[in-house]
C-alpha cells in the first residue's frame, strides 16, 4: 500500500476505506478502549488523530507505551471526526511502532526557548515552529526560481570560491588547503599562496554580482541563487556568516526598470507564501508575531513609493523628530530612518535612490551631478531595507575613475573592464537576502532561527 | 516600447508593426543599399537577421562600422522573410549603436578551440556553444526543483561551511580568518582553531547528505541542492573542486523505493532537456556530439534494470573480455565495467545495488548476509554512473558497530546518533551531480565546460 501524507489525508474530499500513513507521535492520550495518537509526518503544520482500539494485538505492549517523539506506521480508515477542531482522523486497524523514543527525548515537553532549540538543531524541525519555518523556506525558494524563469531569466551558479572581493569589502573567509602552522613561504615574506590549492589566495564569495553582469552582458537576463559568506565577527539577531542572496541582472535595463523588477519580486513572493503557506503563516501571526499579517498586507496592498536620497534627507529633517543617528545628506540611512519613511511618512514601502556617490561601491553609475549614484533601496515596514541594488557604470572611462578612487588594480578586473570595452550595454541589478525575506515573511526574529543549521562567530555545529 | 526578446520575436504568429530588439551582432555582412546584421540576444541559440537599410541617417558612421561584439538596440517590423533558413526577419527603422567592439574582440572569428575560451570564461557566454550549455544549465536546474516540489520534497539549504566530514572522506577545504602565517598556537603544538572564526576546525562541505536525514526525520521527504567541493588535486576532465549536488532523502523509505525515485528523476530530467531545450540539443547533436539523441532515447526508451552487485560481478567475468581492471568481488565497478553493463549486456541503464560493505561509508544499511550493504549506482551509457545511494542505517546498534570499524569518533556524530534513538525510521537518498548530469545531456566532455566559472587546481579566475 503507497503511503498518504497526513496533509493529503486531512484533504481529502471523502471518507477512505483502507490507507496508510507514516509519521511521528506528537501526543499520546489514553481513554478507557482506546488511545488517541496525534500523527505528524511534517507534510504540514497539522498532524492527524488516530484512534488505537485497545483490542489492537500490540495495544498493551507498543502502543500504550508509544512515547512522544515515536516513529508509527498507521493502517486504518479515514473517517468523520466526532470530535472538535478537525475534520477527519483515522481509526487504526494496525500500528506499528518503527522507531521508539524514550522519556529522555528533548523535545517532549513544550515551551522550549528557541536557545534550547537552536542547541538541538538536528530536532527541531520536529517541532511546530521550525516546520513551519522550514516549509515557507522551501516554497519561497521554489517561488523565486518560478518568478524568474518564468519571465526567462537564466539562472546562474556564480563561483562561491573565488579570488576577487566584490566591494573591495574585508570580512572574507580564507579556503585553502595549506598547512595551519607551516605553509611555504614566499620569497618576500607571508605564506606562499602560489602553492595553495588554487595557486592563489583563494576566498569565500560576498556576492555573485560580478560574475552575474558577465552572463547579463551574454543571455540579457540572468538571476543568481546562492551561499555567500561575511566573516563579520558581531552577534546579532541579524548577522549570520551564511546566508543566501538571490541577485538578479538585467542588460539593456536602467534603474528604474531596476525599481521595477524589485517591487514586482518582493510582492510577487509575499503573495505567494500567503497562498501556499496559508496555515504555517496563520500559525506564525498566532504564535510568533501578532502584527505579522498586517504588515504583509502592508506590502501586497499599497501602491510603492519611490523617493530620492536628497529628498528622504530633506523629509527626515523636517519629521521633528530626535533621532539617535544624525539626519544629514552623504550619510547612511540607519534603520530608524528607514523605518519612518515606510511606516509614517509614507505608509507604504519606499523605493529610495540616488544615494550619495561617497557611500557606494566602484561599480555604481554615476549621475550627471557627480555627487550621486544610480543606486537604491527597498524600504519595509517592520525591518526597513529589504533589497539593495544599482543600475551598473557601463561607461569604461567613468567605471576605471571610479575605480581608481576606490583604490582597486585595474589588473585584478581586467574581465569586469572587458565588459566595458565590448559591446557594453545599460545594466542593472539588485540583491535580496534570503534570510531577511523570510524573517520578514514569518515574524521570527533571530536569523539563526530561519537558517537549517546557522554558521556564526563560534558556532558551526551539526 | 518595450524589448521583445529574439527567440519571441522568431516564434511570433504574424507579422509585427513595431517592435524594440536589443543585442548583441554575431555577423554583419553589407550589401549594395543595406547590411544583413545577425543579432543575438541570448535569449535563444538562433539570431534574428536585421535588415539595416542604408538610407538610415547613422548607417555610413555607425551601423555600417558596428563589429561582432557591438550592442545595438534596433527598431522596425518584423516581416516574412525572403531568405532561406528563417521564417521572420526584421526590417530596421532606427537603430542606435549602444556599445561598440572593435577589432580586438576576442570573439570574432569562429572555431576557437575550448581551452582558449576557457581563458576568456567573461566572454564564452556570448558564443553559441556556451549560450546553449547556460540555457540548459538553467533550464535543469528549475526542472529539479519542479520535479521535487511537485512531489512535495521540501528543500533544505544544508551548510556549507561544516565541521563534520559526511564519508571521512579527507580532501577538504579549510575555511579560516587565522593569520596564514603566524596563527595562535595551542599548548598541545599546532594552530588553536579555538580562536578561529567558528572556534573550531571548519570546512566546506563534500555532502548535505547527513544535514538532510535530520531533515527528513522530521518533514519526511526533503533534498538538497547547493553546492559541495573537494579539495582532490586531481586534474581531469570529469573533476572539479566546487560543483553542485542534488540529495534527495526520504524517510519510510528503502532501497527499493530509491531505485523508483532515482530512475524517475534521471528519465524527468531528460525528458524536460528535450522538451525545454530542443533547439540547444540539437545543437550539441551536430556539433559536439553525433550520438547525443540516440543516447537520450537510450535513457527514455528503454526500462531500466536492476542487478546485484554480486551478480554483476559474475556477468563480468563472464564476458570473455580482457579488463584493464580485475574483475573481483569486492572491488569497485570500474567505468569499463559500469559501461559494459549498461551498453553491452543489458543494453539499458541499469542499477547495481547490494555492494559490498567494506567498499561504503559508514551509514549505508548493512543487509542480513553481514557482507554487503544497501547501496545502488545507477549507470548510463556513456559515462557509467551517474546517481549513487543507498538505504541508511537506521540501527542505532549497528550504526555505532560500524563506526568503530570506520574509527569513527560517536561524539563528532552525537546528533547523527540521536536520529537513531529517537523515532528511527527506515531510510534512504542519493547523490546526482549536477555537471555529471549536464555533460550527459549536452554531450560536452569536459566538466569545466558546463560549469559558468570552473574551479580546479591552480584555477580561481573570474
Amino acid at each position: 500500500m503507497i503511503r498518504t501524507l497526513v496533509k493529503d489525508a486531512l484533504a481529502a474530499a471523502a471518507p477512505i476505506d483502507a490507507l496508510l500513513l507514516q509519521g511521528w507521535v506528537r501526543t499520546r492520550r489514553d481513554a478507557k478502549g482506546f488511545s488517541f495518537i496525534e500523527l505528524n509526518d511534517g507534510s504540514g503544520l497539522k498532524g492527524i488523530q488516530i484512534i488505537a482500539p485497545a483490542t489492537l494485538p500490540n495495544y498493551a505492549t507498543e502502543i500504550a507505551r508509544a512515547h512522544t517523539g515515536a516513529a508509527l506506521e498507521v493502517r486504518g480508515r479515514l473517517v468523520a471526526s466526532q470530535g472538535q477542531g478537525q475534520k477527519w482522523e483515522v481509526v487504526a486497524d494496525a500500528i506499528t511502532v518503527v522507531g521508539e523514543a524514550d522519556a529522555t527525548y528533548p523535545l517532549q515537553k513544550k515551551g522550549h526557548t528557541l536557545e534550547f532549540l537552536r542547541e538541538i538543531a538536528h530536532l527541531r524541525p520536529r517541532s511546530n515552529l521550525f516546520g513551519a519555518v522550514f516549509r515557507v523556506r522551501s516554497r519561497l525558494a521554489y517561488a523565486i526560481h518560478q518568478f524568474f524563469q518564468q519571465k526567462g531569466f537564466v539562472y546562474v551558479q556564480t563561483p562561491i570560491i573565488t579570488a576577487s572581493d566584490c566591494e573591495g569589502a574585508g570580512e572574507l573567509f580564507r579556503v585553502t588547503t595549506l598547512d595551519p602552522v607551516r605553509p611555504p613561504l614566499a620569497a618576500e615574506g607571508g605564506a606562499d599562496f602560489q602553492q595553495d590549492f588554487f595557486g592563489r589566495k583563494a576566498y569565500l564569495t560576498v556576492s555573485g554580482q560580478l560574475e552575474a553582469e558577465i552572463f547579463a552582458c551574454a543571455l540579457s537576463n540572468v538571476y543568481t541563487f546562492g551561499p555567500t559568506f561575511r566573516a563579520e565577527n558581531s552577534n546579532t539577531s541579524r548577522h549570520a556568516a551564511e546566508f543566501w542572496m538571490i541577485e538578479p541582472e538585467m542588460a539593456f535595463c536602467d534603474l528604474r526598470g531596476n525599481m521595477d523588477l524589485a517591487e514586482e519580486f518582493v510582492k510577487h513572493l509575499v503573495r505567494d507564501a500567503r497562498e501556499h503557506c496559508a496555515a504555517d503563516l496563520e500559525f506564525f501571526g498566532r504564535l510568533v508575531d501578532k502584527e505579522l499579517s498586517a504588515r504583509l498586507d502592508f506590502v501586497l496592498e499599497r501602491p510603492f513609493q519611490r523617493c530620492p536620497y536628497t529628498e528622504a534627507i530633506e523629509i527626515l529633517g523636517r519629521a521633528g523628530r530626535s533621532w539617535e543617528h544624525p539626519v544629514q545628506w552623504g550619510e547612511n540611512l540607519q534603520s530608524e530612518h528607514e523605518r519612518y519613511l515606510a511606516e509614517e511618512h509614507f505608509k507604504c514601502p519606499v523605493t529610495v535612490f540616488d544615494y550619495p556617490r561617497q557611500l557606494k561601491p566602484f561599480y555604481m553609475r554615476v549621475n550627471d551631478d557627480g555627487r550621486t549614484v544610480r543606486a537604491m533601496d527597498l524600504l519595509v515596514p517592520g525591518i526597513g531595507e529589504i533589497i539593495g541594488g544599482s543600475q551598473r557604470e557601463e561607461r569604461l572611462a567613468v567605471l576605471r575613475e571610479n575605480m581608481a578612487q576606490h583604490q582597486l588594480s585595474e589588473k585584478d578586473y581586467w574581465w569586469y573592464l572587458d565588459l566595458r570595452r565590448y559591446g557594453t550595454v545599460p545594466h542593472a541589478g539588485f540583491g535580496l537576502g534570503f534570510e531577511r525575506l523570510l524573517m520578514f515573511v514569518t515574524g521570527v526574529g533571530n536569523i539563526r532561527d530561519v537558517i537549517p543549521f546557522a554558521r556564526t562567530p563560534g558556532s558551526a555545529e551539526f
